[in-house]
């Protein structure tokens, strides 16, 4: 054996297709590589962790989120939508947003997930170019989109540079093993028709996922309707804009021909349940799309309206809320909820190397400590982490084999210097807002 | 100043009814009470903490729990209704409940609570003098009820038993200051009107409080208007059961004209978001009884159907799910909820001296460490406890002036005792299914 890294004496979870679990088995990495998964390892690695009443899991994917959006938690909560959105969200970004602001919150948001087991996670925002290097730095793994729009944004005057800029981030990072760009067409209320076009075939040529916002609110598919008679996803799908390159995020407001649609063209469904509840967006159908054979994943969104990142959080609202619009306690199981933030994750991103553990797979692990009084007694694994563990009990992570938190200790960033930052970037938005 | 704990420089989030912060501030302790809350305290204590960069609020008031229940977390989830209770948890119940039984979960549960920050818990279940006898050793603070139904119960032969059990436990813990006993008749559809006619007369002899199950499920409902015409609310009022000492938890099934009932006999209603989601029971309309002004607290319920008792979460999920079922963002705010968790949870209770922190008041206090990634930066104090805080937060506990926990230490607890106890009892449990 020529191992990097091995754990040892761990219960794992792989979330594999025929969800096997190994109640003690040492786990053998070389370079990004899971080598082997076995009783008892033979050899020595450079590094060894004793996981001796510790579970070994994949990483979580938290497939939605605005990162550097962390910066902006807790600072207008409680509002109706419009107000949120105009008269504090959006003023603040075109005020503040620049590299120094995104450096900042993503380094923020990659302490904060790294922390409470996000191994990777998919991003729409401005200057990725800045979130890429703080990522790859850190050892995070990125999904990284550049926000287009028709109208200018705080970072780009037009829908073409956000492409350019998206092409050049594609250039940049094509090799890197952590680093991947998806190109980020807004929604189809903020992108017009030739620019979503073009968004998608650029995402062809360049064989990248389309990351786009769809039928978040009401009021945006009667919008829709007014416009073009027809559904956001009838529209998208009128357009050709539609095929199993699209994540869509949100599907909140969905009729049964959106559905079969969305099916149809093989569209991947990210569900934010919890910036859902918190907006008061609406119920998204995910039973539904998931009894239709949809992929379906999580995400986080915003730390602006959730608000934090926490993808147990996350699960554990999943599984409850849709049990109670569905007036059924036997749907979104634990089960069903963990392979959405793993293995259904990674099928939503193409990858079949992540969201589970197995031998030849890519080493993106966590190690979370059960020996809690709220995790005890343990009958059933996948009802402990989705109904009570929470992002707090995740001691060590591994990205693409690389030890990227030990013992509660992140290794790869001064987590001091990223909190101090923060906090002064959190007095600087506080002395904006004063003198707005 | 005879002070016997100082705590220096925090953040002090009192919940008094001027919502008052202190920015910086020292908190004087002597025996069970808070003496002074001042810019700088004069003269030593026996101990000091120094909270600089600490938040020292009240602890929160879980205010419907089973806590033995803790035993049965997770052995039997995402199952209808019926069969979670008729197959598993019942037969269960019967079969392993006894003092032992309640030790080992109530143990489980004590340590659970105080280290997610919960200093007072209202309980409802049996042998609850062995309860009484943990929560007193551990320094909890604890409303226990003795369940009293119709028919046989794991512990007592008839209701009468029960009311008798109840009588002596006030008997035995009167004086205590930390173990209250309440008078629990299970529910409107478990106890005769005989029964709840008897248990409020205990009530009004002993001058205590009556926890009781109300409108947890339509099915209760239907049938209680098919047996008397009147819905259990409404019933209850018919008998005259209704007063300012009744804790009616759940409320999840109410008409308007029993949200008037409750309002006029000034009953005090318990929510619980989580277990009413994860059974799928169905929305308890808690806006409108705010509204109404009653008094509502919340509860976590028993760690089988929620499956954690941290009112953290429980917080978190109340702010976001009534967002949602009233399609509005703005119901629910942040500082509502944390009222409900604190001083409105004492209003329940009938105490003015939990709840809130001023100089008088009884010291139940938590000092929480708001120095991670997931809590910056802080811009609302509110929203950072409700929508991204966790019970993991909380570092150090005081209940009724006695440090129970320092620095994620549990001081009167033998914790690694209470979790092989409570890994045995597992076992037990395991095998008595697997034997059934």
């Amino acid at each position: 054996m020529k191992a990097d890294l091995l754990i040892k004496n761990a219960l794992v979870l792989t979330m594999d297709d025929g969800l096997t679990v190994h109640d003690k088995a040492d786990l053998v990495i070389a370079g990004p590589k899971i080598v082997e998964i076995t009783p008892k390892a033979a050899g020595r690695a450079k590094k060894t962790i004793d996981a001796s009443g510790k579970l070994v899991m994949p990483g979580l994917i938290n497939m939605h989120t605005h990162a550097a959006m962390t910066l902006l938690r807790g600072l207008a909560d409680d509002m109706p939508l419009d107000v949120w959105w105009q008269k504090f969200i959006f003023p603040l970004e075109q005020k503040l947003l620049d590299p120094e602001f995104i450096r900042c919150g993503v380094g923020l948001a990659a302490l904060e997930m790294v922390r409470s087991g996000t191994t990777t996670f998919s991003d729409m925002y401005f200057y990725e170019q800045e979130a890429a290097e703080v990522c790859s730095r850190i050892g995070l793994r990125a999904y990284l989109g550049e926000g287009v729009l028709d109208a200018p944004s705080p970072h780009h005057p037009s829908a073409d540079h956000a492409l350019n800029y998206t092409k050049e981030l594609w250039s940049r990072w094509r090799n890197d093993p952590l680093i991947s760009i998806m190109v980020a067409p807004h929604a189809p209320y903020t992108c017009g028709k030739d620019n979503l076009i073009k968004a998608k075939a650029l995402a062809n040529e360049l064989d990248l996922p389309l990351h786009i916002h769809v039928s978040e609110t009401a009021a945006e598919v009667a919008e829709s309707r007014k416009n073009s008679g027809l559904s956001p996803v009838e529209y998208l799908d009128s357009i050709g804009f539609l095929s199993e390159k699209v994540i869509a995020v949100h599907c909140v407001h969905l009729g049964k021909t959106d559905i079969r649609i969305l099916k149809e063209r093989r569209v991947k469904v990210v569900h934010c349940q919890e910036s859902n509840l918190k907006l008061a967006s609406g119920n998204a159908p995910i039973v539904e799309l998931l009894d239709a054979g949809i992929t379906v994943a999580l995400g986080t969104d915003g730390a602006a309206s959730n608000n934090n990142l926490d993808m147990f959080d996350e699960m554990d609202a999943v599984a409850k809320v849709h049990k109670m619009i569905k007036a059924d306690p036997t749907v979104m199981d634990a089960q069903t909820v963990l392979k959405m933030a793993t293995s259904e994750a990674a099928r939503a991103l193409g990858r079949q190397d992540i969201g589970s553990l197995a031998p030849g797979k890519t080493a993106d692990i966590i190690i979370l400590d059960l020996n809690k009084p709220h995790l005890l007694p343990l009958y059933n694994i996948y009802s402990q982490l989705v109904y009570s563990a929470g992002g707090s009990e995740v001691e060590s992570v591994i990205i693409n084999g690389r030890l990227v938190m030990e013992n509660k200790r992140v290794l790869t960033m001064d987590e001091d210097e990223v909190l101090d930052n923060a906090r002064h970037m959190g007095a600087r938005i506080r002395h904006e807002i004063k003198n707005s």
